[in-house]
């Protein structure tokens, strides 16, 4: 057994059994490897961005991580944004990078880079495997420290002559490393604060945004008029009717300060303490009041599930029953606005639903608008680094068939990782791709405003997507993924319907 | 003045006049300034491996830097392949990345990353800008740092608040450092070695490959009957009729091997000891026989057209004629092949046209089947990094307006970096894009054969870049680009013929 096979094997003891790839010669062993064991699902992207966003995706909603296949430090390097991304949103991955045969390295050809240097950064666990014989071992480390609470992505570089040579050993897979609990002192701390009667802010992120947990959040908020409110980007939110609502902090940090005006305690619960996306002169970069006083509940690595029903039982707060939601939305007619789109989301939403999001400035309604929508995992940017959406949900699809995607994308952010569409065709994902055509970095209009200076023709070409515009019609078919525009709201609703209701994928453009 | 203003007029001052831009929020106070001050062409990308590659090509032909603008980290992550590649290409650029505010960094907001980090092993040349009265001085210096022989990446990290304040001062430019020469006891070593009468190889690399270096290193083969040689893959070469032809180290470890058995020794000129791309199992990773002694005439940062001439000066070597080049070929006919694009390419390339080769495997004639074109530049993929044609290509033609850039691109890697197009639709550059349609990924089916293995299916389908098929002309479409397929030599040669004579870009499909 050579160093590849016994490193799959290693992968599939481990319970990893899909692989999201972009090959190259140096991992030829590996993908030979693939080949003679049965077992693991190989999923092409035809640029890394796609495959270790896809790795993201598929980890939120599998709630384990995926291998990728890397091709040496440029192949890597075409991945690190998403890999920040999912940094951001403690996403367990497994991320494998092929590398220069050991006693080749040094010779410095001309693909040699500083693999290990641009891994660490987004990695929680970074190591280059050294010997057939230890790289099964290598790669069950691997798995345990990318599951380790809260999740990561842990960096298993892979020269090739260790994928190659003779004295591959499986190793067994590791336990689980034990999820740390909150201590008595941190619940009873944060019940005090929420029985002092001050304007109390609740953080919740991470697995705080799961039914049950928000459940519980929900029995502290009902008990104490504490103020729940999640990040602005997070992972994964279960949300829809017949489940709890959190409104999220808002991404200007002005409508920020002015919605927690006031707040004088802020409680974290697997949350860093709030901080504005940007710097803005004169402004303050924190979204909270200048005198409130942090508490951490929960580090994002302690059970924040078990922390929040022991602080709901030590508050001895009762059972709250989500609202029913009203009667079911009509879908929205005429022009195309985000409260329109927002309405019809609501009304035409396939019941679980998986909604990746990446549309912050004409989605600003989508969230806040849906909440009645039929229930759904709402998933995020988490980093900051546009070009997440259509990788996710290419991931996420992966990870639950049966239920169906539907990608919010805006055009901007889209064009990055337009790739994915090819292997949602491929795989014949069912995702409902709809973009959101504005033809500009509407965002980035918006904050050149705020500098402050009447922008010219030079600033405003650098954020205009017209001249020529894109065709993301056109683009979808060149890559497999039939498609079709919409320009009001009435034709908007016909082909969200039908797209949810065929298989594989199908995307809409809609004109904004 | 702000930081900002001091900067824009700092790099105009030194000389640099075009910026290859994907900016976002923090970078607004920059992109505000461009508008105030003249003189800076802006050109868009939707995809940082867009900028960064068109900065490399820009620089390859214009031999002077362009400054590129980034986003934060994760937009410097997104530009490192082709950072990486235009490192190997020792190519000057001015990597200007915007980043965090000084004082919102510690705070760890979504976007934070380590960009120092990331950019570290790209660059010649580090430095993070701190405040607005010292970042002119500090662009003047990554100016002077590119530019330095034998030319390199430069990155200035750019907090959003060093842009913002007053109190920018605007630097004046600094001197080119001085490229070192060789030592007299280096050109008669080699002269020595050149006149032992020995299998002798002079690789030639870097500024060697101009015109008139060239004809100082034909004098030495002519006088000595040493072989010429280049690496594998070149930033730029002068080549076509009426100059000099020069072959390069083939791709394949074995090919080149065989080229190269009986050579006794080998002088370096601006190049490192040759290195085959990768290591397989039990052959050697050099490409020259293990007792061939290494010799270096020049290394990649002195003076190499001064080097060659004065070794030829020190043979005695008379001037040589290149070859006539015999009567201009005809358009191939009939099926496509790689030797038949080659001679399609020698009959219709225009003069003066720039060639950008990225297809190692269909395109194995191209270069070899082109020397009797008309005089032409041919640029490469100098890192292995692939996606880089089409961004150098669309950098080329922004530096060299009236000459004609012809992009040869397979299609696997046009995959990478495709909003290239939209760049080159949106500047009306004038690009002949030919994309090598052979549906999968041609270089690895040829490893993995290597690897003796018979392929399955899970390995040939991560190879495979069919089901479903990628429709190039509808992807050029989508971003603005006129396009057109061709299956056979005449079509494609009615096709080139025109594509050429127009204004602004147009692609062909060809399949093969």
């Amino acid at each position: 057994m050579n160093g590849a096979e016994s490193l799959v094997k290693t992968l599939l003891a481990s319970g990893v059994d899909t692989c999201f790839a972009n090959p190259g010669t140096s991992e030829m062993h590996f993908v030979a490897a693939l080949d003679r064991i049965p077992g693991m699902r190989c999923v092409l992207g035809l640029f890394e961005g796609v495959v270790t966003g896809a790795a993201d995706g598929y980890a939120r909603m599998a709630d384990k991580p995926a291998a990728t296949l890397l091709h040496c430090g440029p192949g890597l390097a075409n991945g690190l944004a998403n890999l920040h991304n999912a940094r951001r949103a403690n996403t367990p991955v497994v991320n494998i990078v092929g590398d220069q045969a050991t006693y080749h390295r040094p010779l410095d050809a001309p693909l040699t880079a500083d693999t290990e240097g641009w891994a660490r950064p987004v990695s929680v666990w970074t190591r280059t495997a050294t010997r057939a014989a230890s790289v099964g071992a290598d790669a069950a480390a691997a798995v345990q420290a990318a599951r380790g609470a809260p999740g990561g992505v842990a960096t298993l570089v892979l020269p090739s002559d260790v994928c190659w040579d003779a004295g591959g050993r499986v190793a067994a897979p590791l336990p689980d490393l034990p999820v740390p609990k909150v201590s008595p002192d941190a619940v009873q701390q944060a019940a005090r604060v929420l029985r002092s009667g001050q304007p109390t802010l609740v953080v919740l992120a991470g697995a705080a945004l799961r039914e049950a947990a928000l459940a519980d959040a929900h029995r502290i908020a009902a008990a104490t008029d504490a103020r729940l409110i999640t990040p602005m980007s997070n992972a994964r939110v279960a949300r829809g009717r017949g489940r709890l609502a959190v409104e999220r902090i808002p991404y200007s940090g002005e409508a920020a300060r002015t919605r927690l005006a006031g707040i004088r305690n802020v409680i974290l619960v697997g949350a860093p303490p709030p901080v504005t996306f940007f710097a803005y002169p004169g402004q303050s970069p924190r979204p909270y009041p200048e005198d409130a006083v942090i508490h951490v509940l929960a580090r994002p690595e302690e059970d924040l599930g078990e922390a929040l029903a022991r602080l709901a039982d030590e508050l001895g707060a009762p059972k709250v029953q989500p609202s029913a939601g009203g009667p079911r939305a009509e879908i929205a007619r005429g022009a195309v606005t985000s409260e329109a789109v927002a309405q019809t989301l609501t009304a035409l939403l396939p019941e679980q639903a998986v909604v990746v999001e990446e549309s912050v400035s004409f989605g600003r309604a989508f969230y806040p608008g849906t909440v009645h929508a039929a229930p759904h995992d709402w998933l995020q940017l988490t980093g900051g680094a546009i070009g997440d959406g259509l990788p996710l949900a290419t991931g996420a699809a992966v990870a639950v068939p049966g239920r169906r995607v539907v990608a919010l994308q805006a055009d901007g952010s889209g064009m990055y990782t337009l790739q994915s569409l090819w292997t949602m065709a491929r795989e014949r994902l069912d995702v409902t791709v709809v973009v959101l055509a504005n033809r500009k970095y509407a965002i980035l209009l918006g904050e050149l405003a705020g500098v402050g200076a009447n922008p010219g023709k030079t600033a405003l070409d650098m954020l205009d997507l017209g001249n020529p515009d894109l065709d993301w019609v056109k683009l979808a078919n060149g890559m497999g993924v039939e498609a079709a525009r919409a320009a009001d709201m009435e034709s908007f609703a016909d082909l969200f319907r039908s797209a949810n209701q065929r298989k594989g994928p199908f995307l809409i453009e809609l004109v904004i």
